[in-house]
């Protein structure tokens, strides 16, 4: 330490002027401007040149730069962090004195000051810390001062401490709060969505606001190779090279799904377990990162079923923190945020294999009774495809489009309860067994009459043989009275079997049955329907047997 | 105003001694513990014998005790709130200058501070304001002072009012903060199931625990009738009256569905829209409501699908703020759980649409099947049933038993594929008729093989024919390659089987089928699903035709 240190000894009084100017400073409320004032104050009393204010971090070891005076640099200035051993601020931190260089020659206690302020004229130095309680809540330094007695300014700040405190912790419970109120607009978007792409990107977009960091990435466990595969990836210049793979264990976020452990690392580069294989692809220079697993909570699966079980699906990582280092409370954020929304993407996981067990089982049953006969194979998965085609041209919603299609996979279900006598016969029927033909659109309601949740569904079964001149099959609707579901399927079901085989003739071409389909427009089939799907077949939206 | 209030002159000067104090007292970072400490300095300073301390609420307009000196009934009072103009703190709080009352002689100013001190004799009182900015944010009360002089009062409550008001606002932060987390805490728990009773529960539960209310009920909109129904409710006396129902419109629950906006009462007494037949059936008193509507985003479906419409579902209340009354920062916070929980609510019932559908669908497809042979009618289901009784016996899991129940559901499924000519065959089989019907599991396993999804189902499908020997079909498998589902709808086919009606014998006694079976035990069937059957029958949970 240099020889010139001297202790300030407290003073006793403190005139009126005074008390005021600290009262004023006082009712501040805003940290920042707080600070401002309790500087310029010190500077004002010293008749000093140029001022810095600190304030620690407990949560990295490191005092920052919170606010300057006189200096033409501020901007450069504010925010810069130094280790509490680097320089004269962080020793004056935890020596909780106030240390005065009288002249400064280079001191090595003051290096990282002097490298900040390295185009000032640097004459002496007062460094004072605000204590409350025996702890340091602050240091200020004031430069080339000129009133080097300081009892009343260490009396002064040792009024100001307590406020200086107070707003820091305001202003850390506030940050907090702020980012938990984020944090649950996050989950407003990730639960309002079953489409895993969307719920990806706004975890991603998330993590990169809550944290202030440049970039984030999440990679999710591969289950046959067990690699972690980068889904989405988001930084400041929107490159995501999506597919990027990470061998299992390998790399920050390998060791953070391996163990399910939270990773903080303040510098990359000196970090063994980085796989700087992802910057290479993605020429990112990743300098910090904080990295946490997406660890899903088991589900209960309702209805008399199970729930899955808790486990690690993949994780997910923040990079460059703007401002300072990712710290402890930027974890227990982060992870916050990663469980629930691992919860809320594994939930619209098994949504989605709900949803294509449901569709499979469909057209499984569906191509079982179409292969019945063989000259129908593949007839109601096509009718299906066209019916949906012709729904688009429409304009319908996604919603009415997804009951069609399987209204339409189900439209001849009935055809389960004709008899093989019937259904394979090679020649043609006789009236008693085309009666019992017609009957198939009445078996396939009977079938599903008790599935309440199959409404459109069961029009598509019910009207494909209605005609809108009421001549139609079962029940002879006329034109008002049949559904836009049942006209759509009656169209896609006559195509298709115009312009297939069957045993007692060829399928016409597709030319040929557009024709007969307008031939029969407003007599037997919707004109609206088959111009859809004319214009459908035009886009090649349209499949065939042939 | 009474004739003998006088205005504190400001002093000038402060003695060390009180600085070390006000320092000392200013180390307080917890609002309750500097204002005990500043009355108690107050207290002393004026040698008064009682003291109170006020802080003002502007949410609410009321100003309550937050400290007390010298009183005993001390618990009593703190919390009590009075409005701004009910007392002479109210007054002083208005006025923002100090009242002097050289003698208290039931003045109309102080009705409400006497009421609540109403066994003390009281002398004197000074009520001095504590003002930051021009705002007060805090009024102390001294009463039987001896200390007139009380210059040096107001200097030292001019130092430390910033530190209140800086400690008000830290604690109001905290608050937010502390309830944000418990919010995010409630969401994993309604994250992490897709029972809707479960979350439910936690709805009401949370809603009491965010806002420290009595109790907090729960309504939904019964779509048929438009009512709201009680769906369940939670108070201190665990009191639960479910399926009250509130026709759509009334009461305050109504109000909120119906309009969308969030209502507070302060008083349910004198709110005419309070629809007080709930009180009467739970004999609960409501004095103070919080309700908001439960409004589920839309929910985007994925996989092609479309998106559910944004609706209100139903309300959410808070009854009875056990301190204090609802302010309009509770029901932002409210708000913003009931928008959560509302679509987390949705997708749960989608969730278990979603899935009702599927079985329903897969019921209606293995009763039309079992249909085509009035001599199998109903067969399935009963398999279905009795396999998922027996593996209930045997300690499966429900996930498995789900599956299960599934696989035997569709076992036959592969005599949709097998000829009428045999499939409905009066008579015996002939030896290459037989053939083809023993090729019904091949058939089922065929139909269902593009359903990737369909694992434990395609063991039933397949295996239920198999036997221990080797000497089933269609595979030939032994002991050791049998699954335990297979085993399971083997036995439970078997049984049903056994027990019904075939166009060739009558059905067997259930005496006799458990003879058989166990007849049969490690050659056809397995002990232990054997076994297991008779215990799920002798519990009655088994089903057969007769």
């Amino acid at each position: 330490m240099s020889q010139d240190v001297q202790p300030i000894e407290p003073g006793v009084s403190l005139n009126s002027c005074l008390l005021d100017q600290i009262n004023q400073i006082a009712s501040c409320t805003v940290l920042s401007e707080l600070l401002d004032r309790l500087l310029e104050l010190c500077c004002r009393t010293t008749k000093a040149e140029y001022g810095l204010c600190y304030l620690p971090d407990l949560t990295t070891n490191t005092i920052a730069v919170e606010a300057t005076w006189g200096i033409e640099a501020r901007e450069r200035l504010l925010g810069i962090q130094f280790g509490f051993e680097e320089g004269l601020a962080g020793e004056c931190f935890q020596a909780k004195q106030p240390f005065i260089f009288k002249s400064i020659n280079q001191d090595i206690f003051m290096k990282v000051e002097l490298n900040a302020l390295y185009r000032l004229a640097l004459l002496n130095v007062a460094t004072v810390p605000l204590v409350v309680s025996g702890e340091v809540v602050c240091v200020v330094q004031c430069y080339n001062y000129h009133e080097s007695d300081l009892a009343n300014l260490q009396l002064t700040l040792n009024l100001l401490a307590p406020h200086v405190q107070k707003l820091s912790l305001l202003q850390a419970s506030q940050d907090r709060a702020h980012r938990l109120e984020g944090l649950v607009g996050m989950l407003h978007a990730i639960n309002s969505t079953y489409e895993q792409e969307s719920i990806l990107t706004t975890i991603i977009e998330g993590a990169k606001q809550l944290l202030n960091a440049e970039a984030s990435s999440l990679f999710l466990v591969d289950e046959s190779s067990g690699d972690l595969v980068l889904k989405i990836s988001s930084s400041q210049e929107g490159v995501s090279p999506k597919n990027l793979r990470v061998p299992a264990g390998k790399g920050i976020i390998g060791y953070v799904v391996e163990t399910g452990e939270s990773v903080i690392v303040a510098d990359a580069k000196k970090d063994q377990r980085h796989y700087n294989q992802a910057d290479d692809v993605t020429h990112f220079v990743t300098r910090s990162i904080l990295a946490v697993p997406l660890r899903t909570r088991s589900i209960q699966l309702g209805a008399r079923r199970g729930a899955t079980e808790e486990r690690i699906i993949g994780g997910l990582e923040a990079l460059n923190k703007r401002k300072g280092t990712f710290a402890s409370d930027d974890a227990s954020l982060l992870q916050m945020f990663a469980d629930l929304a691992a919860t809320v993407l594994q939930k619209a996981h098994l949504w989605n294999e709900a949803n294509e067990l449901y569709l499979d089982v469909i057209r499984a049953f569906s191509a079982a009774i179409d292969a019945k006969d063989p000259y129908t194979q593949g007839h109601m998965e096509r009718v299906a495809t066209n019916s949906a085609a012709i729904a688009e041209e429409l304009g319908l919603d996604p919603e009415t489009i997804h009951h069609l299609r399987v209204g339409a996979l189900l439209h001849d279900v009935g055809k389960l309860n004709v008899g093989d006598a019937i259904l394979k016969k090679a020649g043609p029927l006789t009236p008693d067994e085309y009666e019992v033909m017609k009957g198939h659109p009445l078996r396939g309601e009977e079938i599903l009459r008790k599935v309440h949740q199959l409404q459109t569904e069961t029009s598509a079964i019910l009207q494909h043989h209605e005609r809108l001149d009421g001549k139609g099959y079962p029940n002879g609707l006329n034109d008002g009275e049949i559904s836009l579901v049942g006209r759509i399927v009656a169209v896609a079901d006559a195509f298709d079997a115009m312009t297939s085989d069957r045993p007692y003739r060829k399928h016409l071409t597709n030319e040929e049955a557009f024709q007969r389909l307008l031939a029969e427009c407003g007599i037997s089939y919707d004109e609206e329907c088959v111009h859809a799907l004319f214009r459908a077949y035009k886009k090649k939206a349209i499949t065939f047997q042939h």
